[in-house]
Order: structure tokens, then sequence, then C-alpha cells
């Protein structure tokens, strides 16, 4: 059975498979067939091709790709607004850590939490990203840090995944902070990791990625390493927090290893960069966590641009240094901070977000052929969505071919 | 006939008409009549007071005052996307006002629209902040520029304010800035302001402030007195945009005439806090427009809270500084960057802002007697709300007694 996705203004989509132009189609209309696009044509052409379809009006709106967020933390128990507030009154983020807060908080609290209620608390969070037009998450374990509280988020995934029309693309982040247990033999952790955790997460399915916080006073550049080998060896690609708070030369391990891609990058260095850019790493810039955590440098993206690399952005959702699932606020952030054009942040909340996760075959464009991911925008044109900001203009949101978030004009 | 608001997580509310302590009650109800709040009680306790009530079903929600936006540019034509796109590629606010865009680009297109085309945009745009929470707006004229073109602003503010359930607070605004005719003779432009349009607006009844852009290359602090002086003769009461791009004692002008309120002040001297905090002029903060301008200095509202003013928020909605409707975001923005706490944004942008706008009697808090103006925010409790940014928390709105926005769940 055929849909024609009809009454838009058209559609905006990045064009090819590299570069920053945009497609932008005035007056086209979309067949979409198995959860696919089928065709993209005028709407009389369409018509006149399926006959009998059915029919999406598209409410005068533009039409985009679901927003891809290749980098989120959404299986957490509680929420940190305390932390938040202790921020503001002047404690940095890297102080609240040092006292025992931060992610150690957060892993002390998921694991006396059920998978039952925590399954609900990540389900609720999810359908949030939906209402603002994003169709694919990649998403983190890392609040359990033990073996079996690890394998509880990811199967929490799973199951959210099953429930939810959203793509969720699971990422291992055993190696997220060293736990209480540890912190006397931070390598026995790295061990556990490398030895018991990613064979588990392996051999189970559990997850596409190893992702590792490479960080001062986290894990050192030789540590996650370590990891990102042995997971490389279980066939989980390698991702990394690299070179956000400090310098640490995350971003060349991150070359060094074949990552597919480095995420922050607040401080990398020149020769990062470049190391990054010939290894074709995709930097995932995290604008959000910059603003959130009152901080005022941003990552370099126009540096990384002008070297060729395929730069996204990410919204970071997580309870401590970024709480938003609003990938339309990070559009505006990375066009007010990382200075990016709207066509640059478009591309890099789409394709660019796409190529982060390894799923450019399936989603991030507007493509015959591709899945039938849609975001339907209330806006006079491309231009205006960084611009017009902090409100929702999603009008519907269209998952494999099914409209499946409305809102209220 | 009377309503029971019921099934709340109770009320978060500024306690007094000074001081930044909420009050906070877990588990009451209100009852709601003629469009005010009767009482605040137990939920038991309302139901024997009011047997045949109708209900509001509070949705497990927590209820706080309408927010009251107490700053905004709503009566415009063209939105400026293009602008916003110059200044991300890196030309300043200032450059492109100097080279004829900015407030003068929309003159320009403003005065080419007709009543309806703009009433229709002026609606549509007002409709948006009721979304997101705000109950009471203020809304200057100062696209026209002209007798009849001000005249014309300020009839559609009236128009519009008849067809929404939302407050508008009507502002004068004619010294927005130097229209492109006078800028030779811009003391010529001043007379006419003083001489032709503040007696007219004052006459029908259009506005209940008078406001001046007093600004480098705008309007001096001489001539902002001259008309601020004239409007206070005609009944008007004084406004002042002040010491917003560079310091020119705005804010010392403000108390001196007795302004009730002076906005921007991110360059304001320490006399000119002192002076506004004898005079009792409050401090209107908009950390929108720093944001959106993406510069770096932001009010110094500690140092006013501090000297004991009642510091307000606003979002500054306009095309060219801050386009966004959302007072929710405000409350983070001020958080991050004025370093105010949950509870003083809360206050912030209800109470306080009443206060900037002489509706202090009517809402801002909630109290028996105040009107029945009412935001059900989705949230665990106050101090979540900056914290979880850049989504929309409301689940209804509540105007006068009756539910004007709902938001699925």
């Amino acid at each position: 059975m055929t849909t024609i996705l009809h009454n838009l203004q058209g559609i905006v989509t990045p064009a090819d498979t590299v570069g920053w132009e945009l497609n932008i189609q005035a007056g086209v209309a979309l067949a979409l067939e198995d959860g696919r696009i089928r065709a993209i044509d005028t709407p009389e052409k369409l018509q006149e091709m399926f006959a009998d379809a059915r029919r999406i009006d598209g409410a005068g709106c533009w039409a985009l790709p679901g927003f891809v967020d290749p980098h989120t933390h959404p299986v957490f128990f509680k929420t940190r607004e305390g932390e938040f507030s202790l921020r503001v009154m002047g404690k940095s983020y890297e102080e609240i850590a040092a006292a025992g807060g931060g992610i150690r908080n957060s892993v002390r609290v998921f694991r006396q939490a059920s998978f039952d209620e925590l399954s609900e608390l990540t389900y609720q969070r999810i359908r949030r990203f939906l209402e603002y037009g994003t169709t694919t998450i990649e998403a983190k374990s890392g609040y359990g840090l033990s073996l079996e509280d690890e394998l509880k988020s990811l199967r929490i995934l799973k199951k959210v995944a099953e429930l939810l029309p959203i793509t969720i693309v699971p990422t291992f982040l055993g190696a997220h902070e060293v736990p209480d247990e540890y912190q006397r033999d931070r390598e026995k952790y790295v061990d556990l990791i490398i030895n018991e955790m990613i064979p588990r997460v392996a051999e189970e399915k559990l997850a596409e990625f190893c992702d590792v916080f490479c960080e001062k006073d986290v894990f050192t550049v030789a540590q996650s390493e370590r990891i990102l080998l042995a997971a490389k060896d279980h066939g989980l690609q390698p991702k990394l927090h690299a070179d956000e708070l400090f310098y640490t030369g995350g971003a060349e391990l991150a070359a060094k290893v074949g990552a597919i891609s480095a995420d922050h990058l607040l401080k990398i260095s020149a020769e990062g960069i470049r190391s990054m850019a010939d290894a074709g790493v995709v930097p995932v810039l995290l604008p959000g966590t910059t603003f959130f955590l009152g901080k005022s440098g941003y990552a370099p993206a126009r540096q990384m641009i002008d070297a060729g690399m395929p730069v996204a952005i990410a919204t970071d959702f997580n309870p401590g240094s970024s709480m938003t699932q609003n990938m339309q606020l990070m559009l505006t952030l990375s066009a007010l901070y990382l200075k990016m054009t709207s066509a640059e942040v478009i591309t890099a909340a789409t394709r660019n977000a796409a190529r982060a996760i390894a799923r450019e075959d399936r989603v991030g464009t507007l493509e015959t052929g591709k899945d039938a991911d849609i975001v339907l925008l209330d806006i006079p044109g491309h231009e205006y969505l960084p611009y017009h900001y902090g409100v929702n203009h999603v009008r519907k949101v269209i998952r494999h071919g099914r409209v499946v978030f409305e809102r209220q004009a």
C-alpha cells in the first residue's frame, strides 16, 4: 500500500553524501511505501502513478528528514536538578563530580531501581524526542557500571525500542566513570570492562558501539585505547568522549583506533583536527552541554568544517550536563555559538548525525529508498528554523511511513 | 458558578509583595469564581464549601501563576531571519542597524502592510505565548513610527486582545527608532512624538505606558527625558530601554522621571542601580536578547537583587534581537547567566513581572481575590523548571477561570 504525503511547501534535505548544500524542492510531494520513500515528484505525477494511494496531509509544512540525535544518555533513574541549583550558586561541574556527585551520584541511585521503574522512566523520556522531531537516537548505557547494571541499561533500551516508534541505536558506555567501589583500583575496573562486560554485551548483541569518557580524572588515553581495541575485537565500533573539559589527546586516539565518531571536542588540538579529518572520524558537537554547564568556549566547528569534516550535532541528553530532548534548540545554539549557517546546522542534525552512528544508508536525507522518517515543520523556510528559537516548530512526525506524532496547530 | 481545580501536586507561588521566598503548598486545590481565585484549601474542604462546583482536572501537575511577560514587540510584518544569518556570518547587530537594517528595516515593510494582514500575524504570534504558559503580556508599538502607523499598531493590539484569551497591556513606543525620513532632523521626530503622537494615543486611550529606546545613536538621555515627561503629562507612565548596548545613564533617567520599569540594563552603572533602587523602578532583564545577539555580558542581576530590587524577566519577543515567546526558556537563561535561583526566576517571571506593568493587584501570584490565571506544569517540583530546558512543561493554561490551552500528555 502506498501513501502520498501531499500539501507540502516542499522538501528540504541535505543533497549528497558530502558537502553542505541543501536540496530544496518547492511544490513536491512524497510517495511512501513499506516504510520507505518510494518517489519524490509533483503531487499530480504521484497521484497518477499511485491512483489508489492513501494520503497524509502535509498541512502546508516543509518536510525535512527526521532529526537524528547521535549522542544521548536516557537510561537513568533520578534527575539532578539539585546539582543544577548548586551550579547556579557557583559550584562547577568538576567540583560537584569530585565531591561524589555527577555521574557517580546517578550510578548509586540507578543500582537501587528496578528494571520496570527504569523502563517506564526511559520510555517517557524518549517519547519526548519524537515530540521535537527526532526519529532516530543513539542511546548509551553508563549509569550502571557493573556487569549486571550495564546489561540492564542496554536491555531497557531494547525494550523501549520495541514499544516506541523511534529508532534507538545502542552504545555500551561501561567506561562512563569509575564506580565508587573501584576508585582505589581503577585499572581493575578497566579489566572488568574488557574481560567481562564487552564480551557479554557483544555476545547478547546489546550494542553496536562502545564509547569511553576519555577525560582528565576519568579514563586516560591509554585506558581508553585498551577498552576500544578490545571492543573492536568483539565487533563493537569505537566512539569516544574526547577533549571536552581538558585537552588529553582524545581526538588523536579516536583517529588512531578508527572510531566512527569523537564527541564534545571543545579542547581539540590542531593535530587532533588533522588526524580526525584524515581518518574520517565524525566530530559530534554538543553545544547544549557547553550552554548548560555555563562554559564560554564552544567547540571550533568552523575549523572543522574548513578541514572538510562532516560535523554533526546532538543534544547529549543526560541528567547532569544537558537536560533536553530538543534538537531544534541545538540548531539555534549551533548557529549562535558554533557559527554554523542554517544549511550547515540542518545537515549536521540529519545526514551527518546519521553518519556518526552508521545509519547514513537508511536515514538523514529525503531520497528514494531511504526510510520514510520525516518531520513536518511549520516554518516559512529553512533559514527560519534556528532563528525562531525555543519553540517547537514540529507539526507532524512520520516514522517508517506512519504519522506517529501530531501537534495541534 | 464555582469551579474547583483539583488533582494537583499543589501550588507554587511567590509569597508576598516583596522578597524571594516561594509559598509552596502540596495537596491543595483551588476554587475559582467569576474569573478569580475564590479560595485555596484542601480538596475535601473545597468540595464541602462548593458542593455543586464544576471541576477542572489538574492532571497531577503543580499550579503556578500564569507567566507575565513584561516586555514584547509583537506587532511587526516580516520576520528577519536574513539578518540572523548575517549575524551568524559575523556581522554585529549594530552594523546591520547602521546599514539600514534592524528596526528601520521592520518599519519600511510595516508601513506597506494592511491592518488586517498585521492583525492576523499578530494574533498568530501572540497565541503562542499562551502555549508556553504566559497569560499576560506587555506589548509595544514601535514599528510604525508615523502618527497613523503607530495608532495602527496599538489598535491591532486592542483588536487581538478582544479575540484571544490573554491579557495584553499596551505600551506606546513611537520612540523605538528615528525613521528614515527624519534621519537628518532627529529633533523634529521627537517633536512629532511629543506634539502629535502622545496626545492622540492618550486621547484614544490606546496605551498605558510610554517607552523610549534610549541608546547611543538612537535617542539621547535628553530626548528620552523630554518624551517621557510629555507622556507623564498625558497620563502615560514612563518605561525605558536603558543601558543595553552602551552605558548612557538611562537607568539614572528612569529613576529621575519615576519610570515604572527600566529594561535591558546590561551596562548599568553602580549609581544607576542605587538610583533605581531608591526610586522603586523595576529592572526588567531580557537574557534572551543577550543570548540571541551572541553577547557575553549579561545584566548584573545579583547586584540588583542584593540592592533589594524586584528583578523581573521577559522574552523581549521581537523579530530582530529575540525571536521567542517561551518564558520557560528565559527561566533557564536567567538561572545559567543571571545566576538566579529557581525561586528567584519564578518570582521574576510572575509577581515582579506583574509589578513592572502595574498589574500586581491582579496577577503574578496565586492568592484569594487575584485573577484565576494559572499555568499547570508537568514537573516534579519547582527546582526542575529551569533545569529541564528547551521543552514545554505546560500541561494546561487557565485564564480567568477557564482552560484556554491544553497540551497532549
